[in-house]
C-alpha cells in the first residue's frame, strides 16, 4: 500500500519519520499563517501542518477532499491527551488531492439533527460518522466473537438456503418466482429452523449459522424485513444445554465489547412469574418495581374502585418511591390507556398522610396494610388497575417501564440478562378462532405436558425459553419434537388437516422415522444485540444500508417497478 | 450435557472408566455369544460389546437407530490402528433406544451409487455419510480461516441487503415482490458490488463479508441459483495490493485444510498470453502442453491442410510425449468438435518415422523444425488446429485439458494456482450488437487504455484480474472507476442512454462526488474453492442442501405452487 500509516496510529515514537498518509480532510482552519488539517479515516485523525510558504505549492482543498500527503511528524506543542494522534502533527511536504468533494448535503458528525430520509439516501456519508463506523466495527466483532465461540466448542456452521419452501403457520412468508419452474415459488427462510432440525437428524451434532431471515409482516418503527439471527442448535441436549450455553455466549461478548462482567448462571423465571410480577413476559430488570397482587388487602374495602369486583377481577399495583409529579401521572396514565386500562388510579404517601384518587374511603386497616405490603418507609406513589389479571397485569408492566424511565431507575449502559422459561405451548388465535403454535409446531410439549397437552390446551406448557435484555426478547428456543406421533399430535391439536400436514411437512416428519436424536437450540437477533450494546436508538442504527418504515431504501430506491420484459421471463402480471 | 464422551474420544487412557455414549448404529454383529456394535456420531465410531448375558435384557437394535448406553472401556484385544478408539471398546452395562429408524432407502456408506434424486431427497441420511460430513467440515472451517484472516488484518465484516434493487447489465436478478410497496420489487443481490463500493466511499477502508448471492441464469450441472462468495474491497489499495492479499489467503487455506505450501507471488499471465498458451482464460497449470504458433514452419507447406491458408489463418498445434491410441484420438477430436473446431489432424513420431493424417506431404525441412520447434526426443503425437486464432486457440485449450485427463499429467490432490491479468475491458455481445462491459461496468480501464478506452474499445485493457484454481476461475476482480467522468465515457461506451444511467446508477454515482478513495476489490467463490479442496465432484458436494440441475429442491420440493392468496397479498396474477 502507498500510504505508509493510517491516520490513527502516529505517536511521538514516529518522531522525525517521514510519512505518507490518505483520507478525507475532516477541518481545515487558518491559524495566522499556518493551516491545520483533520485528516480522517477510520483508524482516527491525524492533525496536519501547512506552513505558509508551502501553502501555495499545493492545490486548494475542503473538508471530505479525499487527499495523499507526504510529510515529517513533528512533537505537537499543544498535545490532546484524548487522541492517539494527539502528541503530533505532520508537516506536510507534498499534497494531492485523490478526490474532490462537493459540499455534503449534511455535516458528517455525530448527534446531528438531519432528517432522516435525507440520511438514508446519502447513507454512504452518514456512515462516515464516529458513531457508525462504531456500531458497524461492533457488529464485526461480536459476530466474531459468536464463531470463536462456536468453532472453540466444536460447532459447525452450515449455510442453509435462502430458496426454500413456502409454508403455512407462522409470519407471511417473501417470495420469489422461479423463471425455470413456471408458476412456482420459493420462499426466503423466516428461520432456518427445519434444516437445522435436519442437520441434527443427519448427525451434524452441533449447529451454528450466522442467517439471514425474512420476514413479510407489517413494519413498524423497529421492524426490518430483513434481520440477522445467530442461529444454533445442540444434538443430545437439553434446554438447561443451550441456556448454558447461550448464556455463556452472551457473557462473552458482553465482556469483550462493554467490559461488563455478567453473573452466570443466568436467573430464570417462568413465563407466569413474570407476567405476574412484571406484567410482560420480557421484563427489564435492571429495576425492581414488582406489581403487587392487593386484593386481600381490599375485600372489604369502601372504596368505589374496590366495592362490587367482579369475580375474576384482581386489583393490581406497583409502588413507586417518589411522589409522581402531575405532569408524570398523566404520562403514566396515557401509557395505561395505551394498554388497555380504562385510567390509573392511584395512592401518594407522604408524612403519614394518603392522598390521591383513592384515598377518599381508604380505612386505617387498608392504610396499615398497604404500609406493610409495600414495605413503605418514606414518601411512595402506588399505582392500581382493576380488572382481569391478563389485562391489568399487561397494563401495568407498560406502566412500569415508563415509570422507571421517568424515575431513571437505570443506568442507560447497564446490562440486564434473564431466562423466561415455560411459555404456553399453544395461544388462543381469535382471528383464526383456534389454538395456535405459540413458539412452532415443532416445540416439544415440556415433560408434564406430554400426556395431555393436545387435550388441555390453555395450560399446556412447552419446553421453550426465551432470553431477555434490557426489557428486550433477544431470542429464543426449545426442545423440538423428534417423535413422530408427538408431532402429529401437535399438527391435530392446532387443527391443520392431515392432507396440509402431508403436503407441508411430511417430508419433514419423514425424517424422524430414520433415527432421530432428541435436540434443542436457540436463535438470538443479533441486529438488536448489537443495538442494545451499542445504545443505538434504533437497529437502523447498526444495519450498514436498512429500509425505511416504508421497506423502502431511499438511497437506491428498492423495491421498484421492474420491466414488463422481466413479468414476462417469471410468468406473471400485475394484477 | 448427559453423554460423557463422544463416539471419537475414547482411547486407553479412559480405561475402566464408566461412560455414556449417544450415537447411530452403524454396524451390528453377532459373532458367537457376544454382539458387536458400531455406535456413530459426527467425531468418529466406538465399538460396543454386548455379552450373552446381558443381550436379553436390552431391545432389539437395528441399523441407524439412535441409542444411548452406558458401558466400561475395555482394553480391545484385536485393536483397529485406523482408528482413534481403535484400542478401545465399551462393555455394555445399559442401553435404551432414544429412537428407532425404519431401513433406510440408501445404505449410509461413501462410494455408494444412488439415484441421484433419492439421495437429495433423504438429504439429511445422505449427510450422515463420513465424506459429506467431512466436506461440510472443510466448508465451515474455510470460512473460518476467511474470518480469522481478515479480522487479523484490520478488515470489518459488514453485511449487506438481500433485498437490492434490479439493474441492468449482468444477469437475470431474481425478483422478490413487496406486498406494502404495491407493484414494486426487491431483486435479490448477484454480488454486494455497489455496496461495497459504497462502504469504500463511506471509508470503511477494508471490508469483507462471506456473502449470498443470486443469479438467475440458465442452469448447468454445476450451476446453483444462491451461491456463496467471499467478498473483499480495499480502499488506497491497487491492483497488486488486492493480489497479494487474496494468494496470501489462498496459501493460507491450502496450507491449513490441505497442508500443502503454495509459493507466493503467484505467477500472473495476461488474458492475452493465457488464449495464446493455453487456450483459455482459466488455465490448469498443473501441466504444461503448451499451445503453438507452427505457421512459419508450413509457410511453404505441400501439406493439403496447410496450402491455401486464408489471411488471418492461423496453424497451432499441441505436442503431446505419447502416442495416442485411436480410442483416445477419437476422443479427443470429439471433445475438438465440441468446441468449434471441424476436426483434429495429427502427426505421430516415433523411431524417426511420421504417420498420421498429415504425414503424407510433409516435407524434411517441416520434419527438422517439427522436431526442434518441439524439442522432441521420443514418441510423440502433435494435435494441429487450423483457423481463426481465437477459434483454434480455444479448440485446442479444450483439447489440452482432456489430453491431460487421458493422460493423466496430474495429480488429482495437486493444487496450481495462478493470476490472469490485463482483462479486456469490452467484449462484443452479438445478441445486443454492442460492446458490453467484460467484468462489469464500474471497472477501471488500466492506465494505458485511460484516455482511449471509449475509442478503441476491442483492445482496451482493464484494471481486472482472476485467479484460477486449476482450471476453475475461483475468483476475481478490479480496480473501480471513482472519478465520474470516467464513469459516464463508460456507460457511454456500452450505449446505455443517459436516462437508463440515471435511473439505475444515478443514486451510485452521485457517491463519486462526495469524495471517493481509488479502491480495489476481488470476490471468490467459496462453493469452487471448497469442491476443490475436497475434491468433490460437483459443488453439490459441498453444499448442505443444494437444489438439483432443475433449481429444485427434491427434499422440499421447492419452489411450488402457492396459494391464490398468497398470490392476491402481493397483487400478482399468473399469466
Amino acid at each position: 500500500m502507498k500510504r505508509t500509516h493510517t491516520c490513527g496510529e502516529l505517536t511521538l515514537d514516529n518522531k522525525g519519520e517521514k510519512v505518507i498518509l490518505q483520507g478525507w480532510v475532516k477541518k481545515n482552519r487558518k491559524l495566522g499563517a499556518l493551516t491545520f488539517i483533520d485528516l480522517r479515516d477510520r483508524y482516527g485523525t491525524t492533525q496536519l501542518l501547512i506552513d505558509e510558504s508551502s501553502q501555495k505549492k499545493f492545490p486548494e482543498i475542503k473538508s471530505e477532499f479525499v487527499i495523499e500527503i507526504t510529510g515529517e511528524v513533528l512533537e505537537r506543542k499543544s498535545k490532546n491527551p484524548d487522541l492517539k494522534t494527539g502528541e503530533i502533527e505532520v508537516k506536510v511536504i507534498n499534497l494531492i488531492i485523490i478526490n474532490e468533494a462537493k459540499l455534503t448535503p449534511f455535516e458528517i458528525k455525530d448527534g446531528l439533527e438531519a432528517n432522516e430520509d435525507t440520511k438514508m439516501t446519502f447513507r454512504y456519508l452518514d456512515l462516515r460518522r464516529e458513531e457508525m463506523q462504531k456500531n458497524l466495527l461492533i457488529r464485526s466483532q461480536v459476530n466474531k466473537i459468536i464463531r470463536d465461540y462456536y468453532h472453540r466448542l466444536n460447532f459447525i456452521e452450515v449455510e442453509t438456503p435462502i430458496f426454500g419452501k413456502s409454508t403455512p403457520e407462522g409470519a407471511r412468508d417473501f417470495l420469489v418466482p422461479s423463471r425455470v419452474n413456471v408458476n412456482k415459488f420459493y420462499a426466503l427462510p423466516q428461520s432456518p429452523q427445519l434444516y437445522k432440525q435436519l442437520l441434527m437428524i443427519a448427525g451434524m451434532d452441533r449447529y451454528f449459522q450466522i442467517a439471514k431471515c425474512f420476514r413479510d409482516e407489517d413494519l413498524r418503527i423497529d421492524r426490518q424485513p430483513e434481520f440477522t439471527q445467530l442461529d444454533m442448535e445442540m444434538s443430545f441436549a437439553t434446554p438447561e444445554d443451550i441456556q448454558n450455553n447461550i448464556e455463556n455466549l452472551l457473557a462473552e461478548i458482553i465482556f469483550k465489547v462493554k467490559n461488563i462482567k455478567i453473573k452466570t448462571p443466568l436467573p430464570r423465571i417462568t413465563y407466569q412469574e413474570a407476567i405476574s410480577k412484571y406484567g410482560i413476559d420480557k421484563p427489564d430488570l435492571r429495576f425492581s418495581l414488582e406489581i403487587n397482587d392487593v386484593n386481600d388487602i381490599f375485600k372489604s374495602s369502601e372504596v368505589n374502585l374496590f366495592c362490587n369486583l367482579k369475580k375474576n377481577e384482581k386489583i393490581r399495583a406497583i409502588k413507586v418511591d417518589s411522589l409522581l409529579a402531575k405532569k408524570d401521572l398523566e404520562q403514566l396514565t396515557e401509557v395505561a390507556k395505551q394498554n388497555s386500562l380504562v385510567n390509573l388510579p392511584f395512592l401518594k404517601y407522604s408524612n403519614n398522610e394518603w392522598t390521591g384518587s383513592l384515598a377518599k374511603n381508604l380505612s386505617d386497616s387498608e392504610k396499615q396494610q398497604l404500609l406493610k405490603k409495600f414495605e413503605i418507609k418514606g414518601d411512595c406513589t402506588i399505582l392500581f388497575a382493576v380488572g382481569d389479571f391478563d389485562i391489568s397485569s399487561r397494563g401495568l408492566g407498560a406502566v412500569r417501564n415508563e415509570a422507571a424511565k421517568i424515575l431513571k431507575l437505570y443506568k442507560p449502559e447497564e446490562i440486564n440478562l434473564l431466562w423466561v422459561v415455560d411459555f404456553p405451548l399453544f395461544e388462543f388465535s381469535e382471528e383464526e378462532n383456534r389454538y395456535v403454535a405459540a413458539h412452532h409446531p415443532f416445540t416439544q410439549p415440556k415433560e408434564e405436558s406430554l400426556q395431555d397437552f393436545d387435550k388441555n390446551k390453555s395450560t399446556a406448557l412447552a419446553a421453550a425459553y426465551d432470553i431477555v435484555m434490557n426489557g428486550f426478547e433477544i431470542g429464543g428456543g426449545s426442545q423440538r419434537i423428534t417423535n413422530e406421533n408427538i408431532q402429529k399430535r401437535m399438527f391435530k391439536a392446532i387443527e391443520m388437516s392431515n392432507q396440509t400436514v402431508e403436503d407441508n411437512f411430511g417430508w419433514f416428519i419423514n425424517a424422524y422415522q430414520y433415527g432421530a436424536p432428541y435436540h434443542s437450540g436457540c436463535a438470538l437477533g443479533i441486529d438488536r444485540i448489537v443495538m442494545i450494546l451499542t445504545q443505538a436508538s434504533s437497529i437502523r442504527e447498526v444495519i450498514a444500508f436498512p429500509k425505511n418504515s416504508n421497506g423502502i431504501d431511499p438511497m437506491t430506491n428498492a423495491p421498484d417497478l421492474v420491466s414488463t420484459k422481466q413479468l414476462d421471463e417469471i410468468n406473471l402480471k400485475l394484477k
